[in-house]
């Protein structure tokens, strides 16, 4: 009945391609793998976005400020209206709780954009 | 900048009260550690009440339904208005994603019920 996050991790094949696992109120609970630095700089204007990250190593970027590193088991949500971009250099496993109509690459369409549609798939 | 999981529940030293660690639009992401059963069968009428085992295992009830045990890695969403309870016969690590309205014990008071006052705290 629970989904296992570990598990659908080994099933992800594809980086930079959120899977919804689960939905929570008006949220989203997605999981996606990262690596590389595909992902655009790009904002949601009206929800925030929090990133955990569940293995590996993620770079924040926020415009404005010193980028940083988020290690494993690390927390951080990019308020609303605030540009962003996130990489790693290896592959990173992150799981994501945004508002479910938020476009995970914001006011930007780029090659690695999903629909919401996809990310349910 | 970012919060660190696995550092906050170094230095949680109770049982079922949780702490709000950041909040993402209208949720409050929560980390609670569970040690036996004092968690009174409750409901949350209008929001669902997300939980991750981050370490350990959890025992999940809910009204009408065989419980399961969660295992590290999972998520599972009690939807609003279902009557559940957790215990855990080992200490276990939960994160929690629910509205920022919601009560964590739900309808009911009891001796294990904190204020979102004291959560915050």
């Amino acid at each position: 009945m629970a989904v296992n996050i570990l598990k659908v991790f080994e099933n992800i094949n594809s980086y930079f391609s959120p899977k919804v696992i689960a939905e929570v109120n008006d949220q989203y609970i997605k999981l996606a793998k990262i690596m590389g630095d595909k992902v655009p700089w790009h904002q949601h204007d009206h929800e925030d976005e929090c990133f955990v990250v569940v293995e590996g190593e993620l770079l924040m970027e926020i415009e404005g400020c010193e980028p940083f590193k988020m290690a494993k088991g690390d927390v951080y949500v990019v308020k609303k209206g605030i540009r962003h971009r996130v990489s790693s250099s290896r592959e990173c496993q992150i799981m994501l709780i945004e508002t479910k109509t938020t476009q995970h690459t914001g006011n930007v369409r780029s090659e690695i954009t999903k629909s919401i549609e996809e990310q349910l798939g």
